[in-house]
């Protein structure tokens, strides 16, 4: 998918790079593309994750087995020694059937705070904290400059999270870059989110139930998330600042749905209101991608239809690999 | 002080109402307050705490022994029971020579979640939060859509659990109120604190030694503070809202070291520079006060000269009492 390291894989090359959260959707891509350009990658992991995201590259990665929600352990802190880049994307309530708020708060707040103090004390060439588009309220072309909003407790936590990094930037100077990813998809998405749903129900001709659709969301494909990643770790001109990575468009889940039965060839019908929507809906979510295409030079490449192609392809050729996504 | 109760007051008169860091500053005037205009003030007290501010009220208050910084104790369950309203003052690292960030960060911000779930499951008719200036940078008339910039750990942790509330009456809500009083100042003041420790510097004629004194703040009296804290429990449109609780005039260090020198006629020559600026100095910070005037229909009634007099004189007549105000 990639043909040359471009100048910001080139100066990631040889860095020693701690990843926390290297299990989840984004981790996975980001550590995958770390190895490729030839970044030495520590990867924090908790003792009972699932490492099936990371399981082709294992041998290329050093492991440092770790609980952000007990961040006092001294693997922590070893974990970071003689580290250049820290990429912080470990965070519980990620799935959003995960409710607990005090161990959400705890391990995404208690947690980034010891991650920060060890980072500061041994002077990293830079801090990437993801956060997160839950940190705001519903809107479009949301900017960097609205006021937080969250409307969950994991929000709450992303934008706590996102607060204290800032405070390390401005108190201590430690060279944060703050990211909020709005919604992400690609290989490897968890078999229960929007598209890879939709994507096996229609490969599968099963019955494809969803709400009417009509809320909206700016959906970025992962390599293009991943290459914002990589310019956070390296413009000069990011440090201090909170960059959203979105394409400034929204589109419904009906027209993805519509999309993803017309690229698969699937004979299925989506059943629009056949599932109601939540009492908590959001309907409008999109990101204003101006401040990163100005100050991270980074803007996503991928087209919509062209990402869930991709990722239909994916799906269609690997899925078989994994039992996560079997159909229930 | 007050000579008939206001509208205000009348709808506070046999409410059970309970007070977080009710022997702080603010939480003991908001106590005395509430116990004068006839509410049933149930206050949680560390049991480490020192109860000298509260010490003439105590007949007339009930005291449940708790630590927000151990939140699962059943005390603070029990305290919620049949409470209609819910001040929560209680904070780590006001003093700023506490910096245990860790510690801070579990008071203030966990102790906060829980402190909101169970008012949550009580239904509490008001949680009133007190944030702080300190959820802001440095700025002259701070609107409350600023986005919040905090130069500390304390600071992140107060908009952190700012933030939490905020998402509780997003999501349940939960009729919470928001306010982020500035400088206050007034009797029961620490004396470490600029106000007093300058006022027995001057009635007892002895050296005052001070930066040069150009930062400006915004210093609004105590008792306005608690004023505005009784809007917010009462004035229906003040739910969901976030209010500065301050002036709008930004006044020099210099200028109240002055003000204070010549209202007690003291001798003393304040020493400007005397002191250095501290590296991380503020140089100007003040709030608009323009939303709390427009929803709370409150503003400061007290000029800094009148506030200043009447705290010197409750100084002079009261100090003796309190061993912490003996001169160091």
């Amino acid at each position: 998918m990639h043909l040359w390291p471009d100048s910001e894989e080139r100066s990631l090359s040889g860095k020693r790079i701690l990843v926390t959260g290297a299990t989840g959707f984004l981790g996975a891509h980001l550590v995958a593309r770390l190895v490729e350009v030839g970044s030495h990658v520590v990867a924090l992991i908790r003792p009972a994750s699932n490492l099936w995201r990371i399981q082709h590259i294992l041998d290329r990665v050093e492991i440092v087995p770790c609980d952000l929600s007990h961040p006092e352990t001294a693997n922590l802190e070893s974990s970071l020694s003689d580290v250049q880049v820290v990429y912080h994307l470990a965070a519980a309530g990620v799935d959003q059937s995960y409710q607990d708020a005090a161990s959400i708060m705890q391990t995404n707040v208690m947690g980034t705070l010891r991650l920060l103090q060890l980072a500061r004390t041994r002077k990293v060439e830079r801090f990437v904290y993801c956060g997160s588009c839950s940190e705001y309220g519903p809107g479009t072309r949301l900017s960097e400059d609205s006021l937080p909003a969250p409307t969950s407790e994991y929000g709450a936590s992303k934008s706590a999270a996102w607060m204290l990094a800032r405070t390390f930037f401005q108190r201590y100077g430690l060279p944060v870059v703050s990211l909020r990813p709005f919604n992400a998809y690609g290989p490897l998405e968890a078999a229960n989110k929007l598209i890879p749903h939709l994507i096996i129900k229609a490969i599968e001709n099963s019955k494809m139930e969803l709400t009417g659709g009509e809320q909206t969301r700016d959906f970025v494909f992962v390599d293009d998330v991943v290459g914002a990643f990589l310019a956070a770790a390296v413009i000069p001109d990011a440090v201090g600042g909170t960059f959203n990575v979105c394409t400034g468009l929204a589109t419904s889940i009906k027209e993805v749905a519509s999309a993803i039965v017309e690229l698969t060839g699937s004979a299925v019908q989506p059943l629009f209101g056949a599932v109601p929507y939540r009492d908590t809906e959001i309907w409008t979510l999109s990101g204003d991608p101006g401040r990163a295409r100005h100050s991270l030079g980074w803007s996503a490449r991928t087209s919509l239809r062209n990402g869930l192609d991709k990722t239909m392809r994916w799906f269609r050729e690997h899925r078989s690999r994994y039992p996560m996504y079997r159909a229930s």
